[in-house]
């Protein structure tokens, strides 16, 4: 049963988080949007704000005036059920409403909130809530890469953070996990929060694998590219190799080879590449190609939740050879929060894990993240089975 | 083990029926590619007979002399390994080498590999004989489909053959067959022929389900377009909805209203359209949302290869939910074969059956089809789960 | 002869104009970029700074230290002999040099030229100095039309200015200049500034011909519509009808059909059209449609300008039907500055005339403006020739 | 005044050619459309055809029967004005209509014309004729310079004739011809045939120049390529130079570099390139960056004409600097007929001379082509001015 008082106090400090996010932002920073992948943080101070605003308030407090009616236009996602949109690809080039508005926009949404749960209790709405909680903490994550994003391709790769650690180091060796086969329980089952695409506990049968118990890094990922790895076609799906080809591919996002060195964009600005630090910002058609080139695969999403508990995991978002596809009795959720995960259930690979990037306590050993096979802008990273 | 003679056989008839398939053409219908998915059926003549030239005689029968150097350039398709080659986009570009040349190569490479087989029976080449006959069938029932797409895109839809049957009916009634809760073998374990990608017998845990036991119909399928299922957003992908909208879908592949009833472009020329036919020539996006429309869902691959003991089937490529991914255990062949499957396992989807098209013999419960989400040019169709 | 301190007056006084252009921005406006043609306003202020950096204190200030020695990447506009830039798309992607740096920038780059020149009058440096001059009141114009395209493609349209006069009113009656046949004289030729374009006084014969002696109004614009004017293939150039179709064009740039009237984007916000006012906002293809449509023609540039003495212009930019090309004895500076005007003289129109955007004193009856046929975010305008 | 004998001839004469240009073709060679500019063979002989259909036989002979009425939907080119037609990206998908059924189409049409003009000789039908003949010439020309580009663009290279002389050599001294300045007088001004766009003789001063008596050979290009012509941004227009970049172009097109020596592609097939040949097959970017490259100038269209009496021209259509624009008092002829010229006069360039694909006494010296800026696959060169 979820208490009132802890899910505001969680809501507040999810609130704050998101704009302690923001703080070391200029105001032109909060505006652009360099590719259709990256949203402006404003839009998503905004869009998370307008999310509690069009799915409780309005439907919900009965005194509630709307901040602003052409805001619904301007931060609703997706949601085509709710009404027109701002298309994706125009996010950037909207520099109203400004940053100080959607500012005074949070604060207003905040304090109605507020206000709205220290009357109600009702279980649907705590429920509403907790998912709108859910909602921004997954947008915290986006902010965070979108940031990183905007700065680290700007020519004068501007610093972010002196303090923020990307790149921890896994100290233990790396060694197999053996599993057995047979059969396994798959997906959500407590009582605690979970999005719907994880839920229906079901069964999966497992033939015997051995996994890693350690993210690859960057030292290995360095050997795969000087032995040419970007170059071998007979490593790569056919739609990678031509991914590769057409954007001219040669090492992940954000690395820099300097006077015959690697070095990355971090948010600490331009830094020598850590080899001990597990890669990132691959894709998942890089990630399938070093692991072909190693002679190994990539787990699936069951074998990874299978043997989650016998490693560290929560660095880096790891690329599972599963796609992203409903599990048994999944059924999508009727209006618009059904448009939430479902729809996307086509022609993307799960990701497990956590990152860097994700909000504490926000992931789960079931919790199923899914991209494109080609993006690299999230803290993604990968782990062998054989 | 296969024997010689009658593999001898199966490769004469093979290359036969190939041509028979021609034999209603133009000389022009062999040229032209009016989409990037569709080859010329003169390219088919010709790829199909490179594939024995390329891995059978050059590298096997000392005394072969290649019948044109510049035809590998111009009909090697995505294999990598073996050289440059015409990018796929520009196959309807080439007027040369004639119809009546690529009829010359057949002839010379045909014998050429009946020479080849009278002096030889080494196991490893009979089973490098039986995997270019079974690609050869394979390109027979796309040189069907492709030569349906090039007519059937013809403004003036001139009629192949008058005796070709596309569309026939399931005289039974509709009805469920329900399977029980469990642990299942799937994937291809006999002596006889099949594809690298089928192997790997293993165990798979399904969960109870009911499957039709008949093929989805266009009476029921015109019943979802006259109750506004292409414009319904929350029965599609996100993805496939972006698909309806920008190529203004309304209907299967090959219809056309006339006068307010649906007709069909079909290899009899322009023709009423059948009811109790299954419907063919749709995505797997439309699948997706004529199944969310009833209520229900495709099946797995494994739901269908589980089940296909009870119902009849075979006239339609059938759309299932599950992604093409390798199964436990895959490995790649080594070298140009070792392209043949592994590298298209991204962004597909598995199809199960067969269709009209279909050589016999063909196809196989455990055989695994894979298209991408959006393509419609086969007679794909499908069937329903609860 | 030019006068050091007229010249440091009327260059101090350019560039507190530019600044006092920006006065209503929010920070947020400064930075994006919503079509390939419109540059963030961050980018004109930095542009226009850079020009004088580049041309006069890098090569003649013997002790100038540059500001940033990144910003010559980020400002440099087409200037490929003074080495690499961000390419033109990209500018609305860069949140940083942040506004407050830009105008540091500026101030210091101010300060400079403005020591530089209190201690040097060479003739040669002075000229570099009224071009850089000219250059910066040339991106005063764009700047104000980028603004305007930037608040006026913001759903919410946002109001720049209460005061600022876009649309007056011509209020003399229609009437038709008419000219002779003979031999005119064309080009600049006084010792006053002028581009390169416009240089080398040359004879033109002109047959006779009778000019507008008002710009066409809204009005008559409004009849074009409403007669079908954009739904009539014969009115329109091929690639002009071609364009119209793509883009569903049906009215001019910044026109709202609203409750059955015509209202347009002013930089005053939404506004009733002013039946009297000149149309503007259209682009060539539209002010050839629609003097066909009226039986007559758009003037040459030569046409215009031997018969400009005889009527008033400079509210709006007038479309001619002349191609941009070189005049008889043209010949491109040399180095970068040679840059300026020559390479853009192919698949362009001459505009003549001026706009309510345009610079006091900035513009002459010589001046050559170009654009490509399809754009309309400046203020043009057409008269007619008969 | 025109006579129905010999313009029957004319015609009869005109029709035969266009066949004979045909008979080296196989029917595959008759299908293809390897780029958006290039027509089928087979559409150039159905469109030449349909023209008399469309604009004499219907309208004007009474019992006429359209042989058939599909034809009309494919073989219409941009005559929007009679109905709707096959999109021009779209004429190499078509193998239907069959050759022979075209072939059979021609012949259909031919014999009705014939008959036709037996029994009337009304001057309007006899002009109507005439345009017709004039039109299928203009097509003669496009059918064999597409031919070259269909075999060309083929790997295997074939050939096309072992006859064919398509490059000529000027045997006389390069110097240079010197025209006063003054009043000239430009434009069609007898009795015989022309098209409505050199029609309309007028005046126009020009300024003294001098202008080559010989065309640019390839010896000469050759050097400019040497010398780095085509890595030299300011030798080029802004929009030249990107179509450079963005296309790879290092040379005229058909040429190839072999072993360190220079062949291209003729309808004879790979030959070494002539030195004293006239250069050919260039654009107008490119034609311009050589006249730069040399310090001259392309001549003006009204300099080529003026100055045409005083050197050889015909082998190669010729760039001039003008862009296509109308002359002093043109007016589009009313309906599709008046589609033919005036739809096409905006960024476009005009080209004068002939070339050795010009059929016989098709040109003059008042003739006006004109082709976009970037398009290479007609036989052009240019001859420079100072």
């Amino acid at each position: 049963m979820i208490l009132t008082d802890s899910l505001l106090d969680f809501f507040l400090e999810t609130r704050k988080h998101t704009e302690t996010l923001c703080e070391p932002l200029e105001i032109e920073d909060y505006v652009v949007q360099p590719i259709i992948d990256v949203s402006p943080p404003k839009w998503h101070l905004g869009h998370s704000t307008w999310f509690f605003e069009q799915f409780i308030l309005e439907p919900h407090a009965t005194s509630y005036r709307v901040f602003d009616t052409d805001f619904s236009f301007v931060f609703n996602s997706y949601y085509e059920t709710v009404g027109k949109r701002v298309v994706r690809s125009d996010r950037g080039n909207l520099s109203r409403p400004s940053v100080q508005k959607v500012y005074e926009y949070r604060d207003y949404v905040t304090k109605a909130i507020k206000s709205l749960f220290q009357e109600k209790n009702d279980p649907e709405l705590l429920n509403l809530l907790e998912i709108g909680i859910h909602h921004e903490k997954q947008h915290q994550e986006l902010l965070l890469t979108d940031i990183k994003y905007i700065l680290g391709n700007n020519p004068l790769l501007p610093i972010y953070s002196d303090t923020f650690k990307e790149h921890p180091v896994e100290k233990h060796v790396q060694d197999w996990v053996s599993l057995e086969e047979g059969v396994y329980d798959i997906g959500h089952n407590s009582e605690t929060f979970s999005y719907d695409n994880e839920l229906g506990r079901h069964k999966v049968y497992l033939h015997a694998y051995s996994i890693a118990n350690k993210l690859v890094t960057n030292k290995e990922y360095i050997e795969f590219i000087t032995a040419g790895g970007y170059q071998k076609f007979d490593l790569w799906h056919a739609e990678g190799w031509d991914w590769v080809q057409q954007n001219g591919i040669e090492s992940p996002l954000y690395w820099h080879r300097i006077d015959g060195n690697w070095q990355h964009y971090t948010l600490k600005g331009l830094q020598p590449i850590h080899p001990e630090s597990p890669v990132t910002h691959i894709s998942y058609f890089e990630a399938f190609a070093f692991a072909q080139w190693k002679g190994c695969r990539l787990p699936t999403e069951f074998e990874w939740e299978a043997a989650q508990q016998y490693f560290p995991w929560g660095s880096r978002w790891e690329w599972t050879e599963s796609a992203y596809l409903p599990y048994p009795n999944y059924t999508k959720a009727d209006g618009a929060l059904g448009e939430y995960n479902g729809k996307f259930m086509v022609n993307q690979k799960v990701l497990r894990g956590g990152s860097v990037a994700t909000p504490i306590n926000h992931t789960r050993p079931t919790y199923r993240n899914f991209f494109q096979t080609d993006l690299r802008w999230q803290y993604t990273g990968l782990r062998l089975v054989k």
